[in-house]
């Protein structure tokens, strides 16, 4: 079995451009976009051609690649004007990927010691470029390890239920929550997953069973309602899902739907793991309520193919998001280890150690 | 305002045939289908085209109006056995819903007793259509008063959450939660629904805010996975379901996806009726594990309007139905009042002067 096949990626650099599979395609399409200005980086990102938070932030620092190769300015205060317009953009894309504002501000800070260091522009689109390769190339290594110590709470055999698509499409590539799956099928153990579809976006049916079929990993697809169905029948050992933004009290904000699956987990005594690397931690904010909640518009929920599901009139709700208390985590599983509760405390102290080794 | 407003309706009898409302065109098309064979009914129901426990049982009783009128069986044996086929044909429709073989026993009932008046064959033919307009008539009258008593569980301004579709559109007309709901509307109460879409039938969004929206009783959709969101924001005061059947313990079998409704209601303290017609009671079964859960085929989560949402060979899970256990139900509302824990006591009692009036 490979682990990732290789005849498909998710986001690279190539011929100077953004290469990105165009994900609101899949299953049926295998195609990919070409993205040179930023404005077609946000654009790609508002509309979901690309993401899942850690592919939102390699995007975005790619999309500031895009930004320095296209300006035409030729002194650095200008280029860096262009940037900052550049930033200001992309970091309008979504409100609640924790990736997107920490891979803007990696980017951000090689900008400012580049003109501290007086570059010149050549120099300064130079950096930019391999500063956003260096995120991507780093969000695979991270993926990789939190698959490696995720393997810990993987019974030799487990039916493990995942949400939305936190996998290779998600990220760099490799998966933070398929990380872990992949990373248990490549140590033989008799690991199946379970997908709620996903509505509205269908990211479960259409991503997240099209890249595990892809890797042969046995995948089962069922609509977002019947998680308790299947947890009463005992149907599902264990819960793995990615995040999209991590409070310092632990609280997490990951896709629509995660919520319940978590209370439903907790009232069956399901084990609930969130797998996300640092850059989704967001110590600055205190807790889930703090974090911005995404709405999303109505023709999304109210379309599906060519055919209008909700009578013209009537409105709909569209969170992308929703928190789930600290309380019902059993533990993050992250590149740097598992942070078990209590979160304020062990974040902490993660944060801590990381910072000190960069 | 007017409830139900009277420019269309689920089922009828008329010129010799069961005309129904095309459940599977709605929103869009507002079709009737003209059926006057027992296949014709029973694949209309396998079909979905209708849906909803008291509406299948209102429509299998009619499929034996069809049966009676299109049997060329002059002899009250012959004709008898073509409505015991007919019986049989019917009762393999759905497994789930009581009312199904409720009405099939009624109608039994009435076909045995004139069979023993020794009635000639018109005279049964004229019964089983007779037996069938009753209970179609009396599935009205049933829903109104499941209204009246559950306006008491509503407060004057409630934002209540509902589940699929327990309208009129589930039953002979005006509906079970739905009817609570239009009877607090019509009682001039400040109410508003919020329904999830229901996959994969999307009853929510095609029909509970099609049906509510002709009777401009205010309605929002959202998909499943949000009422978690909804509730933990304060946006939810009440929860009223329907139920396919409940059981002798006050288990509710009730569409796929309820049951997680009921246990993020208990952890919001957000009180949860069923409400229901006692046809959808079923004291031969002890509790909710005895209940049979229909599963249903791939194509209907698979494929949206004309797009393949899950890759080729991805295999599903489709229980139609799950069960919401006793405990997590403040309150049974039917037509003969509302019946509280202990269930098993209060449920044997209803079931008991129901039995001593009729």
């Amino acid at each position: 079995m490979g682990f990732l096949r290789d005849d498909w990626f998710t986001l690279r650099w190539h011929s100077n451009a953004l290469e990105i599979l165009d994900q609101r395609l899949l299953p049926g399409h295998e195609s990919y976009l070409r993205l040179v200005t930023v404005e077609q980086v946000a654009h790609a990102i508002e509309d979901l051609a690309v993401r899942g938070a850690p592919a939102i932030g390699c995007a975005a620092a790619f999309g500031m690649a895009c930004a320095a190769q296209q300006s035409s300015s030729s002194s650095l205060p200008a280029l860096s004007q262009d940037l900052e317009d550049a930033r200001e953009r992309l970091s309008r894309t979504r409100p609640t990927a924790a990736n997107l504002f920490w891979a803007l501000a990696q980017v951000g800070e090689r900008i400012q010691a580049t003109i501290q260091r007086k570059g010149d522009p050549d120099d300064l689109r130079a950096v930019v470029l391999e500063e956003a390769q260096r995120i991507l190339d780093n969000d695979v290594v991270c993926c990789r390890s939190i698959g490696k110590h995720g393997l810990s709470v993987v019974p030799e055999r487990a039916r493990i239920q995942t949400h939305c698509n936190a996998g290779a499409l998600a990220t760099g590539g490799y998966g933070t929550a398929l990380g872990v799956v992949r990373a248990a099928a490549a140590a033989r153990r008799d690991v199946s997953v379970f997908v709620g579809e996903t509505r509205p976006f269908l990211q479960g049916a259409r991503l997240t069973a099209w890249e595990l079929a892809r890797d042969d990993i046995p995948v089962t697809v069922m609509t977002d309602g019947m998680t308790g169905h299947l947890m009463s029948c005992g149907e599902i050992d264990l819960v793995i899902v990615g995040a999209d933004r991590i409070a310092a009290n632990g609280d997490v904000a990951n896709k629509i739907g995660t919520y319940m699956i978590a209370v439903l987990a907790e009232r069956h005594g399901i084990p609930f793991y969130v797998a996300a690397p640092y850059s989704t931690l967001d110590l600055s904010v205190r807790n889930g309520k703090d974090i911005p909640i995404e709405e999303r518009g109505r023709a999304e929920m109210a379309v599906l193919g060519n055919q209008e599901i909700i009578p013209d009139g009537v409105p709909v709700r569209h969170p992308a998001f929703d928190i789930t208390p600290a309380g019902l985590v059993s533990g993050i599983i992250t590149e740097c280890g598992i942070v078990r509760p209590p979160y304020p405390t062990n974040l902490r102290a993660l944060v801590k150690s990381y910072d000190a080794k960069s």
